[in-house]
C-alpha cells in the first residue's frame, strides 16, 4: 500500500568563505536533499534501522563542504547525491536540490573590495541533482530573474468569447519573472554554461518582438537550443506580471501609454519545454 | 520542438456573499486555471487566433460563480473546466485548482452572527480538477493544518555514521503543517467527505504512538483508507517543524523537556503516497 | 552627537510545555528586547565593557522562562524588563515585547485532547512592556484578527474633488485586520481583560452601523473604555481590506452585491487613539 | 476622547515610462498618503462630508504622476504633500512616504539596452514628506541594502553574566541588511546626494576595523555627517544578521572560519540616531 515515498532535509543554509590571499570569495547556497528507496520498514512498523536522520544529511553538507564546495554547485550537487548514494544501500535515487544567492563585491574607491560583499536579491541560480545507481542527470536554471521591456510588445488578434472584455494592445509593457531550467547533454564548464544562457535568454527577450508571452517564450527557448548545442531541452516558466494602464480620462488626462499600475494578482502564467528534434 | 506547454490564470481571487435570508454565507478561494492543447502557432508564430486571453478566463470566473457556486469548491472545479473544455475546441487538458480560505461566524452574545465573520487564518482547503475530453479526475485535500503534540512521539534506533550527532529522545515534540491530497473513486458529498476526512487525519496524528515522522504519516494515511472506502489513494506531505530542546546547563537548570526553540530552518520533509492494493 | 540608541535581540522564539498532569499545555510566543542607557562608549570607542551581548538576553529568556512564565505574556514581560533593569545599571529604559501565538486543543472523538494541538494561525496576542527606574508602563493589544461584515456598513456624502470616482455605496462589505493596543490604569488579571476587550472589540465591530471605516473604529474604541473602566486609552489600525464589486455588465449580468474581487493593493489606512477625558 | 488620527492609502503602486526618445526610462514607485486634520465628525457621528476617500488619494497621485513625476522622489513626494494640504483645508498635516525599486537597464551585446530593464530587488530607496501648513520636513534614505564583510570584525570584552556563553571572537562575519534615513538642512540635489550618501555608507561599513554593529554603526554616521554638510542627522537600523561558525569537531574537522550557517531567528538589532552638536 506504500508508493512513493521520500524524505529528506530542505533549506539547509550554507555559507562558505573562501580566503585563498587578500581577496575573500563569499558563497550563499541553500540546499534541499530528499532521499527515496526501501523505507518500508519505517512506514510501516516504526523501524528506524534503515533511517539516516535528516539532522545527518544536515551535517553532512557543512562538512563535506568544507573540502568539496569550490566550484559550481552542479558539481557540489553531484558530489553530494553520489555520497547519500554510496553509503546508504537502501537508496535507489539521491536528489539534491541547490540554489545559490548571488554576492557582488563592493566597489569602494572606484574598486572591488577585497572581503566587503552587496547581496543584490532577486535572482538564484538553480540546480536540481537526480542521481540513481545508474547515473545522474543534472538540470541547471535560475528563478527571479525579473525584467520588463517597454516597447516591442504587443497582444492582439486572439480569440474572444462572450467572456472577453480585453483591449488589443499593439505597445504594452511586458514584464515577468523568468523561471528557466535546462537539462546538459553531457558534464560542461557549469559556471561558463550558465552566464552564456542566462545572457541568452535576456538578449532573446530584449530583442524580441512580441506578440504574446507564448511567443516570447519559445523564442527563448529556441534561441538556447540553437546557441547551445550543449542544451537538450529547456524549460521557461513566465508569470505575466501585468503592468496596467491607468484610466486618466475622468481627469480630463490622455494616458499618452505612460502611467501603470502593477498588479500581482491574477496573473497569467505560461509555461513550456522546448527539446530539440 | 515544442513539448508540454501550458498557459492561464493563477491568483483569481473570489468572494462570493449569499444571502439566502438574514443569515449571509461568505465564502472566500483562489482560482488558478492552466489550459493545455494545439498552441503551436502561437508559440512559433505569434498567431493568437486560438488563444483565449487569460484575462477572459478570469472574467469567467466571477460571470459563473454567480450562477453556479454555491457548493463545494470540487463542483465548481468541475463546472470551470468543464466549460473551458466545452468552448475550446484545441484544448485538451483543462487543470482548474481552487484554494478556499475558511471564514468563520463571528459569536456575538453567545450567539453565531447572521453577518459578522472572523478569517481564522492558516488552513486551506485544496482541489484540482484535470479534466479531458475522456473525463475528470478530481483530486481534494488541504494544506497548513498545523499541529503539534507532546507526548507519544519518539525517534530512536534509527542509522548512524560519522556525521550523526542527533540524540535517541523518546519524548520529543511532534508538530508539522499537514498538508494533503486524496483521490475519490467516484462523486460523493464533497463536503461531509472533506470534513470527516480532515478529522480522521487529525484523530490519528493525536492518537498515534509515533516512532518516527515516516511512522505516523503511515498511519494517517492508512486510517484515511481505512475508514474512508471512497478514497483511492491519499498523499501526505510533512514538513518537520523542529522543536529543539534549549541546553539550560550553563544556567544550573534542567531542561525537563519544558523549554524549546521552534525553528523554520532546516527542515525535515517526508512525503509519501498510500494506495489501496 | 550620539543621540537616542538602543540595542537587543528581536525574534526570540520560545515554546514552552506545561505538563501539570496529564493535561498539557503549549504555550508559543515571540520576544523582542531593547536596552536604552549610556552606551556611548560602545559606539564611540568601540568599548565593549558594558556591553550584555544580545546572545546573553536570549539566553536570558529561555532560562527565566522555565520558572516565571506561567502565566500572562504581560506578566512575563514585566519580569523580564526588571530582570534587565536590576542586573545592568546603565541601561535606563528597558523595552520587551511579546507576541503570543494561540495553540488550541484538537478535539478528538467530540473531547478536548490531553497534548495535541492546533495552530490557528492568523492572530496574536500582544504586549509591549517599557520600564524604567521609575515603573513600568504596560500594554496589550492583539493583531491580525481578520474580520469582515456583509451588512450594516455604509459610505456616502463624502468630499468630492476633480479626482474623484468612487461610487457612494449604502451597502458594501467591510473587512480589516483588527489591530488594537490598550494601556491599563493599573495591574489587571490580564488573561481576563484580554479576552474581554477583544470580545468587545468583535461585538461592536459586528454590531456597528458604520458610516465609514472612522466611525466603527471609533465606536469599538468608544465601547472599549465604556465598558473596561481599567482601560485608559486604546489605539485602533484598521487597513480596509478593500472588496471590489465586480462589474459582470459585459456578460448581460447584474452584480447583485454578491461577486467580489478582494484587493491586497492599495488599501486604506485608517488609525486613531480614543483616550478618557 | 478622540486623539491622534490619520487615515489615507497605502500601498498605490505606479509605474511611470518616460520616452524622452528611443531611450527609455521605467520608474517603479510605491506610495502612501496619510493625512491628519480635525477629523471629529467622521468619527463620532459618522459625518463623511469632510473626508476625500482614499480613493481619491489613489487617482490624484496616478493623474498627478503624469506631468509632475519626472525627478528624484523627494520632489514627488513635496509636491503630492502639498498638493493635498492645498486642497483639504481640514488637513494640518500631509505625510507621503514613497518607496523607489530600482529597475536598471539590461546590457545586450556589450551595450545598455534603450528599452529593456532588469529589477535587481533587495534594495529600495526611500523618502518621507511631513507638510503642515508652516513648511515641509524631507527625509530620505534606503532599507534593504544588504551587505557583508569577511575580516575586520570582530567582538569581544563584553559584559559577562551568569547567561553569558558567547565566545569572543576576533574575525567574524559582519553581515546586516541598512537601514538609513537622514535629514537635509535644506533642498539640495536629491538624486546626487543620495547617491553619495550611499556610497559612504558603504565606503565606511566596509572599510571600518568594527569592534561590535553599535562600532560600526557609529562610523557609518559619523561619517555621512562628515562628508555630507548637507545633512543635519541620520538614523540607522542595523539587525545583526548572524553567521554562527558550524562546529565540524565531531566529524573529525576544524572549522578554519569558513563553515558557516546563516540564521534569520532571533537576530540582533542595533538602532541610533546621529547628530550634528
Amino acid at each position: 500500500m506504500l508508493a512513493e515515498n521520500s524524505y529528506g532535509k530542505s533549506a539547509i543554509r550554507l555559507v562558505k568563505v573562501l580566503r585563498p590571499g587578500e581577496r575573500h570569495e563569499f558563497r550563499a547556497v541553500t540546499i534541499a536533499i530528499a532521499l527515496e528507496g526501501d523505507f518500508e520498514a519505517a512506514h510501516v512498523a516504526g523501524d528506524n534501522r534503515a533511517v539516516l536522520p535528516t539532522d545527518t544529511m544536515k551535517n553532512t553538507v557543512y562538512a563535506l563542504a568544507q573540502d568539496h564546495f569550490d566550484g559550481a554547485i552542479e558539481s557540489f550537487g553531484l558530489l553530494l547525491s553520489g555520497h547519500f548514494l554510496d553509503h546508504n544501500p537502501r537508496v535507489n535515487l539521491a536528489r539534491v536540490a541547490l540554489s545559490e544567492q548571488p554576492w557582488e563585491r563592493l566597489v569602494v574607491a572606484g574598486r572591488p573590495h577585497p572581503h566587503a560583499f552587496r547581496r543584490p536579491g532577486g535572482e538564484r541560480r538553480l540546480t536540481r541533482v537526480n542521481r540513481t545507481r545508474e547515473g545522474a542527470a543534472v538540470e541547471a536554471g535560475l528563478e527571479g530573474l525579473t525584467v520588463a521591456k517597454t516597447s516591442s510588445s504587443a497582444f492582439a488578434g486572439f480569440l474572444r468569447d462572450g467572456y472577453t472584455t480585453l483591449k488589443e494592445t499593439h505597445d504594452r509593457i511586458l514584464a515577468t519573472a523568468i523561471q528557466a531550467s535546462w537539462v546538459y547533454a553531457a558534464p560542461v564548464d557549469f559556471d561558463a554554461a550558465f552566464a552564456a544562457i542566462r545572457q541568452t535568454l535576456l538578449d532573446r527577450f530584449a530583442g524580441h518582438q512580441s506578440a504574446s508571452v507564448q511567443h516570447t517564450l519559445y523564442a527563448m527557448g529556441e534561441s538556447v537550443l540553437a546557441r547551445h548545442p550543449e542544451v537538450t531541452q529547456v524549460r521557461l516558466s513566465l508569470p505575466n506580471k501585468h503592468h496596467l494602464p491607468v484610466d486618466l480620462s475622468p481627469f480630463g488626462q490622455e494616458n499618452r501609454n505612460d502611467i501603470f499600475v502593477p498588479t500581482e494578482e491574477p496573473y497569467g502564467l505560461i509555461e513550456a519545454t522546448i527539446r530539440r528534434d
